[in-house]
């Protein structure tokens, strides 16, 4: 027996962890741009969008919904309401893309996940819009290798904490599998268990964190998430 | 004791149960379709925008952020995109107003929730955006009488079962109080458990019930929330 505690529960972040999810907003947020670049630089309008999501997130939450609300309301304030009819429904058209967007599942989740659902509870932890996530994991096919899905709105310590009382896991026997330092790493360490960090080949300029804020944290760094089961094995 | 076993975890629906939350909608259905009534009579607009809203919940889900998107969408086909961007930016100010309305608690709510949380586990299992579904129990000043709070996408048996289970909850310890026969009685009845219907002063038509639906069901109707707590006593 190694001094380290048994991990029984591996909870995975989903978005740019399992399957790939930013790609989709950038391609629609590069149209959008396209799409009113007869008013303005489509760099200016890129940064508009970015500033209009970022005022949202409290309005709204995160998710596709919420996204085309601030892609509306910035084409409203940067045309000075010329918008037309015709280019708010190409708005929808991209939702609605975006919606039904088939999901990608990143190089080596379906086999890790499969292979470690015979050893270990596993869980999906996800921010987001509940609709979209559901409908997500549904397409995903990697439904039924998870024993539990929590959907949350926003994932601090209390978040982890109250998820983790609900199933009676105590924090050291608890680990979590993410890309984004801010949601999946930071608040998971604080709480006391394990935090593994699979970085996504871009990150969201909202979950960034500063170099500080890591100073002194220990977490380990996967390259891909197929490491995982053999950092697990050696670590046991 | 009697035959009947002790309940021990009292859960209740929220929109229409203890806040009221279709006279939102309403409300803005209502600005809506006084908007656009210089494209079409208003009763034709209203009548679009239920269409809108009942083919868009597949993709969309419930809540404001859906239901925004529906008027936007029925707003550019009524008008065949004539619509103009200042109108567009009016509909988003309902949007505004809806998501920041304040919570009105039904008559009797506080005092009950209050009386029932001194004996009873309670828990919330409310339908809808898990992100305008937070911040409505945020605001309701409730939020520290229920010690569960779940957020689902549709409440049907295994929705109930899921979370009884979760909280291993036995069905016959289990009881839910809500306004929808749809969702809040039917599904808790067929698992098993006592339901307790209170109707709100309207009903959403999406959810609607069939009367044969209901033949040979047994479950209790109560005029006000407020005669829960004697009613559970007696049953005692």
């Amino acid at each position: 027996m190694s001094s380290k505690n048994r991990i029984k529960c591996l909870a995975f972040d989903a978005d740019d962890t399992l399957w790939h999810n930013e790609p989709i907003f950038y391609s629609a947020k590069d149209k959008f741009a396209r799409l009113l670049s007869r008013y303005h630089s489509e760099e200016w309008i890129a940064q508009r969008l970015d500033e209009a999501e970022i005022r949202n997130i409290k309005h709204f939450g995160y998710g596709i919904k919420g996204f085309t609300l601030s892609m509306i309301e910035t084409a409203i304030e940067l045309t000075e309401e010329r918008i037309t009819g015709k280019e708010i429904q190409e708005i929808l058209g991209y939702t609605r893309e975006m919606l039904s967007a088939p999901i990608e599942l990143l190089d080596g989740v379906r086999e890790t996940v499969e292979e470690l659902s015979l050893g270990y509870n596993l869980m999906v932890i996800t921010k987001g819009d509940l609709f979209d996530q559901e409908a997500k994991l549904a397409r995903s096919g990697l439904g039924d290798f998870f024993s539990k899905i929590e959907i949350v709105s926003k994932k601090d310590k209390r978040t982890y904490e109250t998820i983790t009382a609900k199933y009676r896991i105590s924090p050291d026997e608890f680990m979590m599998v993410g890309n984004s330092l801010r949601s999946d790493i930071l608040p998971v360490l604080e709480m006391g268990a394990v935090a593994v960090h699979v970085p996504y080949e871009t990150e969201w300029f909202h979950e960034a964190v500063e170099e500080h804020e890591l100073a002194g944290k220990e977490f380990v760094v996967l390259e891909k998430i197929n490491l995982l089961p053999a950092w697990l094995h050696e670590r046991a």
